[in-house]
């Protein structure tokens, strides 16, 4: 009986994205089950004195990085959209209502749709994710019922977020995307196989 | 026609060892041919502002990549030893003469046996690479001919290395092991696969 595995993310990341648009798949053909944990590297990367993504902390590694994901997403034939410099829409993005949003999406079954039509929005169609209306928009099209603006903004749903931060800093998560079966911790797109062989096995 | 990859590397990094261990015989079923280039990241991480290893900066990342090394030498069947705290031995360790005399026995026949056989002796024998007698030890085993030490530590040699870490910057490399395909840059034992499939292609 395979273990299921937590994937833990935050829309900002663009390795996230890329595993975002593959892992239901992937995980489906070795019978695992995936439990998506949104979640704000924000706080994390504070732990490390990062006051933003790694990517601008370091930008030879950013510069890097922008041209994995393309190699990478192009291997995936997904089109991917590069945050330009002449763009008003920043990196990394502000995703704090995208993931209050998201835990309440995935209290039902268009939660996994929702927050891969985040990824796509951001990463694939430029658009602005921290943006009420066009989250709302997504919600909608992924069949979210309810008013999920109001859920997300709720004073229990702020500490639900706060409380899987918690979580993740406890797992000993460092970045994004972070897989665990257990306590037995992945960390990036490139380790999605493995975790999933792990929880398999 | 493949194109040549370059294999980017320091005698200290533990993914680099998961590469050096495996990347002739990867490299030879897509017919490409590889160009070991021993460097030393110390100069590259300083200008990050890093005075020793990421993984010694950034401890908790530090102490995932263990485990994440350990997990993935079991994956290849390789007897990984990872330096303990009970061992006088340090991470990472000094790895300049390594790197001088690596450039030495590249020069011929003998020298990714003498690298690879390098990297074996740290991280699956536990033994001290810094030590000069260890490393004649493994350049005489490996066949390596001459007077390496001579040669390793010749002020035209001291340059040699200089020269190729100066390389190393101009191609933007900031971490080990990386590849290159002309300017195309890959980084980390992940990415071997995909750097050789664009060499190839």
């Amino acid at each position: 009986m395979p273990q299921p595995v937590e994937f833990w993310f935050d829309f900002a990341s663009t390795y996230s994205y890329l595993t975002a648009v593959r892992i239901e798949e992937a995980a489906a053909a070795k019978n695992v089950s995936v439990s998506w944990r949104p979640i704000l590297l924000g706080p994390i990367f504070a732990l490390h004195g990062w006051n933003t993504s790694p990517f601008r902390v370091y930008p030879i590694k950013g510069e890097y990085m922008w041209r994995d994901v393309e190699r990478r997403a192009e291997k995936l034939g997904r089109p991917f959209y590069k945050p330009g410099a002449n763009d008003a829409r920043d990196f990394p993005q502000h995703t704090v209502l995208a993931a209050r949003m998201a835990l309440i999406a995935l209290d039902g079954d268009a939660g996994r749709e929702f927050c891969k039509s985040v990824f796509i929005a951001e990463f694939e169609e430029g658009r602005d994710i921290s943006d009420p209306q066009t989250l709302v928009d997504i919600a909608v099209k992924a069949g979210v019922p309810g008013d999920i603006l109001g859920a997300a903004t709720s004073p229990e749903n702020k500490q639900r977020l706060r409380a899987d931060v918690e979580r993740a800093k406890a797992l000993k998560i460092f970045g994004a995307p972070s897989f665990t079966v257990g306590e037995e911790l992945f960390w990036g797109d490139d380790r999605l196989d493995d975790a999933l062989d792990w929880a398999a096995r």
